[in-house]
């Protein structure tokens, strides 16, 4: 209803009312027009009916939507279904054009604006956790495997004649697969323990690079967000190597977006050294499906350049989802949830100390790692490692998810590259040991019911004299 | 509410009306174990109830939905917003696991069942859509172009020298920066004309393969779904060659699954030659939102290989949305929509043929491209291209989206390369043009409309005495 | 998005492009306008963007969902769950006041708007439908028969001593039990056979309004649309002997809104005689689920009188219903139903007619009945009438819902009253027959399932060489 | 997927994987089956997925939504809206059959479940908040005044020479037109006055008891919840009486089901004497939209009489509001609710309280009114009350809604009775006041917001010399 309906509407309807309503109407496309002027993160979260009448706006300013539109191309956003043409709120374009990620597509001003105002949002967020510095960034609509794939390629592009990676190990198969996937060669520089902790072998790492040759290079790839006992990569000192060889350096920080630790890092590592890119999931940090990632940097030519390289069009329903849940939550809601995550690390700490007290083990000390955590194994490691795969079985089968067990002597080969002891980020953990995470919205219940399970699976398994055979079956019962 | 439910509610309920609704329910059970038994495409359409009565099914066997779950690990699919839970059935875990796109996810049996099956009935599609032999497909959560650079990625693991991919020339930036993103060298074969129609220049390809030798050449991309008046590439002769000089064979068949004579094209290049694989757009081909591709070859292995060289987890968005549509559709639906295309295909033809008449200009002859076609402009072409591009702004402004205006006369640089007569996928083609095309979901009002504005601008255009200036605001006056 | 939102969102997209989504905004704007100005049924139908674009603006408008409301009552339109809230469009209000169900509520000025046009819209439905000098009607959320209870409630207000109404026999037990419900006695009129139709006895009427004296008489009660054989009443001679002995009428038009035929009566008995209120269902002639009734009258100061009886608020939920309809059809989306109808009528007359031919029977001859048929059922008539009962028995378990099989040997009893031959409005009925109805939404394939079961269920029945009791699990193997 | 589909899945999915879905699907369905076989209200309240699943369930149940329907009736339960549909659930056919509310209907055994589910949770609330002895009851899909109606008439079919209702005074309209709906005539009990507080006036109840003579008295009516100063009747003295004098008492227990007190007043007059049915409203005590009430009482013969005498079908949507928001809830959540608004109530006495000693005005004591709070408004009170009618006008401006202003000095007529002192319960009440109640739902934010509100106005108000003419616009400035 436009204003002049609602003048019409003084036939029906007392002029009282129609100016208390209009007065509503008008605080809600003012929450609108601010986010359009400012492209700033708003304090409040929107509730639903407002972010839903802005995606009503938005989908109304798409070709496909318009009342008279003639189509004539070979992509016009039609829609068989009704069932998807409204769980997309009828957008249906994508985002991007040809030539560029972040490009204007012509046929759609609504899907293009709720683009940038996505990526503006998520900058705001970047720098609010900590990032102050960066320049500019965008939501992918690909897991931050594949959008590592795209920076690797699009920082080869400058470098013809780089082949190699250089990569502090990180035993988790994405993260290493999306080297071979660009093309390029990993070259594997092993943790260093220190005390209970893995950390970047600083020395390994300068010794490739004069070694190998800069222009070899292809980037640096190091990782905050990772598993205890792992600690994230001293990417302060990697990046002051990098910056004094010359060499790109790019930053998987999968899930440290939500920890103002790992952004600290970031940002230290940005100021004395160099960073080209870092990339954090949207569904870790957001709360949202699985499917984006946030491609972000501090030279708003090179972000551009890598969001450029991606050929085409892209789905626009990751940026969707993190628009939405932005809105949703507000700086306060967010904050709320990096609180409530903080308090989850402290609580989960201390409940998984009292339950490895309890069984005769320790939790790892890892100082350097803000959200995963380490309880050692050490009793349930015979003579063979199935009592501690067991244990992660039976924790699955009592729906424990997202729990590893590292027994230190797997095997594993990916890519045609063997790593020893796989899962543990080293090829020689002294000790078995599970992990467990304090990740974004994980509640007091879900500890809660943790470390119940993890106790009475524990006093189970410790409680037979000879390690089992793992069945499946009997376990559920 | 199980048997037992129904049982109990015998209390409250006469037997006889509760036997009737168990045995509505078993019906819809039934066509749900089908599913899941044969995995084959439906005949006929599934209504919404039971599309989202599967949907419901399968979200609830993800480990983010179950009512005792605890989850410890970084990635949970916790969805902060309930719009964003509720769009997406509460289904958020993605498809794929660290190692393969195809792989089942422990933590969502759901979303893996439904990936599974998505490119079940994807394949069903393709071969009743005449690609008979295709032995696997999968759907990808990346639009074609991404898809392709994936196929490339893939393709060059074999040929460590690789470094050239054979492109018979297409006027799509998307076309030709995939295989620069996939960090590989163009070598652009020029279309030669024939008639109206620009055709592939098998001596020229056939020249080069000999010259930069098999090992040299990562692989051959040809394009069957193009703007007239370049026609699709001769796939079938291209084959046979790639076959002969053992080179790797792509096939971009962008919006060519619609349509039987591109599909036929791409089988019979496979029972005469060698094709690797072909990537078809989700979008343009079943009417769901941009976002999505599907890649399919001849050789499950090859299939599967692609489908590993993604690393990580992906967005299950694309794939929901098309499991809902060929859920919906059934193949008769599908059906429907192919017949009314080719009737569409006919009826523009008609139409367009009776504009070009009444201005003096004439169609293009181009039989072997099934979906576009071409209209000449020669008389707006005066000193200057100006006209002529108006002419396309015009027709956007009247809401027109997707059809092209060729001046044959454009210069463009794209990653470096230029295109002299950028547009027309030839270096001089003769004449102006305009394309229109018959694409999937095309309804008779389009062409009426479409017909009756482009009738009404170009008398406008012509009224005039010179060529205006294209200002934007007078014209939408 | 107001305008002042386009002009900021050019600093990120194109004017041009916002020019156009602006313009198709201004398309969507314009219909609700044009609603709002001239109140009047849309001749083509929305799409359902629009309609929800206007429930979202009209929700708005509602002091629950204003963003700064402090509710301070007891009565605040407070939803706790939000799939409810989403159900409704956060209207939560209801309609009316205390005083009057189509007063503006000064809480919800959104709701008022939209009862009220929803009242607009079907009184040109009414109109448009052949009651052409209805002066008023409003949607009342009660089925039928609570309706026609409190038109008697109003009328007899103004008729201290009337404590009867004459009602000509149908057998439907709302129909007859809303007399009693508003604390009145029913003076049963017979109806008389003609043929095979049944018929109002005029004769019997006008003797009861003599007899009793018009002032003991709260109203007539007629109906137009019933099951065959009984015919529509003969409103027009009722309404005329209602003016001449000053007596109310009310008319139960419970389904015959749909059909011009009864509408066409309902005119010229108020025009040829008096006609107080007639009343219709909403689930019956609009196609929305059961729980809405339309009561129109020809004198809008009893029409308002009737609303102003309803004592308190009431569900909006059947006006939104009906709102979302009508303005999805559009008045030619409802003439191609009213059509469709018509042609089913005539479809389910002939295959009606050959089922009958095949098995012995024949269609029972009612000229003066629109909308139901019926057949005999003779053959199935034996020294009981449990053969004809099984035969509806096992249609209903065949899924065949909605038809009836009339033995007019039943005795029943109403609320104290005794009927004869029950179910055939006539105490000797001399034939069992069935009865089917061509209704608004039928489709051909209901009518060729129908007949086909018939079909098999007869020959069934009739193989049988003794009636067998009917085992309703047996029938259903 | 039945049991069946999940070994098939087997062939795709690892059945450790799909015996913990199963183990998630049957957790929910267990929770379904219990409510099936216990009709208890769940402690723990169900997520929105299972709640959905549940309905889904229900609505297969229908024979509208039946995969072989064939519909030949003149009801089917059509939907031609895909927005109406989905809003209901596809639920379509209503509850209840011509014959009783209650009864189950052949052609929906889901929709007829989920009402008798519906009514049982209800009961078990009206028990859980204090009345245990209730015998029955039931949602009937019409607000509190019209529910009213329908008691009365009930009752009245037993005493056909009962014209009178006893109506202790209680200024809401609704309450009072109720009666003149149902045909009777009220005799007005004025209020006493006991402090600030107005009481029923048992002396002058008792006088036309044995006055008008019980045969000639259709019933009592009481109320127990309603705005400050008055006090809830005293239904315990009432009933006693009604029990001495053998005279039918029906209490309007509006917004009373929220309150233990109220509630616990009903079981003790039920105890020590008569109550033949209590009536609250759904919106009011479940937080659902407007529309519905419930009926309850201590005979069940009368209970199930009063739902006999709606003639014909109803809406099922007040009723499914009811059912998804005490199921969502469960008794933890109303438990939450009920509590928060005791503490809004204790929060809302002292916030008043001081805005009241800063005006020099003072609350009013009404202990026995548990819900809503009076203040005096004695230093507005100058020549004439437009002031007083004036802070009404402002404070609804600013968006407080629900608060009353009552001068008590207004004079007013309700079909053809006059009030003196309208608003206050009594012809002379001597001050004038506000109210204000804390009522089901209210949140901190909105007493803070309103004192804040209040506070300004009465500050502006009194800054002024003389007492100004209204002027809203100049108000909204």
């Amino acid at each position: 209803m436009n204003s002049h309906s609602f003048t019409l509407a003084e036939r029906l309807i007392p002029a009282t009312y129609l100016q208390q309503a209009a007065a509503a109407k008008k605080t809600r496309e003012s929450l609108i027009r601010q986010l359009i002027e400012q492209r700033k993160w708003p304090e409040e979260g929107w509730d639903d009916t407002t972010v839903e009448l802005f995606l009503a706006d938005l989908s109304q300013m798409d070709s496909n939507n318009f009342p008279g539109n003639c189509g004539i191309g070979e992509r016009e956003a039609r829609i068989a279904s009704a069932l998807v043409a409204r769980r997309h709120y009828r957008i249906g374009h994508g985002i991007g054009r040809s030539g560029d990620l972040g490009e204007v597509q012509p046929k759609a001003a609504g899907s293009s604006l709720m683009n940038k105002l996505t990526n503006s949002l998520v900058l705001d967020v970047i720098r609010f956790m900590g990032v102050k510095t960066s320049a500019g960034c965008f939501v992918v609509p690909m897991a931050t495997g594949m959008s590592l794939v795209l920076c690797m390629l699009t920082l080869k592009q400058d470098r013809p004649d780089a082949k190699f990676v250089l990569w502090s190990r990180i035993d988790q198969k994405a993260c290493f697969k999306c080297i071979i996937t660009a093309g390029l060669q990993p070259i594997i520089i092993e943790t260093v323990m220190c005390g209970d902790e893995l950390r970047t072998d600083l020395t390994a790492m300068e010794h490739q690079m004069a070694t190998l040759g800069a222009e070899n290079i292809a980037c640096v790839l190091t990782t905050t967000s990772c598993f205890a006992p792992r600690a994230s990569d001293s990417v302060e000192q990697v990046a002051v190597l990098c910056s004094r060889y010359n060499i790109p350096h790019v930053i998987n920080n999968a899930y440290g977006l939500q920890s103002s630790r790992c952004m600290h890092l970031i940002q230290e590592a940005a100021r004395k050294g160099r960073v080209d890119a870092f990339v954090q999931s949207t569904d870790k940090n957001f709360l949202v499906p699985v499917g984006g990632a946030v491609i972000a940097g501090f030279d708003k030519g090179l972000v551009e350049r890598i969001s450029r390289m991606y050929p085409g069009r892209a789905s626009s329903s990751p940026a969707m989802d993190v628009f939405i849940t932005l809105l949703s939550l507000g700086v306060n809601g967010y904050k709320n949830l990096i609180t409530q995550r903080k308090e989850m690390y402290i609580y989960l700490k201390e409940e998984l100390t009292k339950v490895a007290l309890k069984h005769g083990e320790r939790l790892l000390e890892t100082k350097n790692n803000p959200i995963s955590l380490g309880m050692t194994l050490s009793s349930l490691a015979g003579s063979d490692s199935k009592t501690v795969t067991m244990l992660g079985s039976m924790l699955f089968l009592r729906c424990v998810s997202g729990t590893r067990v590292v027994t230190g002597a797997d095997l594993k080969e990916v890519a045609g590259y063997k790593f020893e002891g796989w899962g543990a980020h080293n090829s020689s953990y002294p000790v078995p040991y599970l992990t467990a995470a304090a990740a974004l919205g994980m509640r007091k219940s879900d500890v809660d019911l943790f470390s119940h399970r993890l106790d009475k699976v524990l006093s189970k398994l410790k409680g037979r004299s000879a390690p089992p055979t793992p069945t499946l079956v009997e376990e559920l019962a």
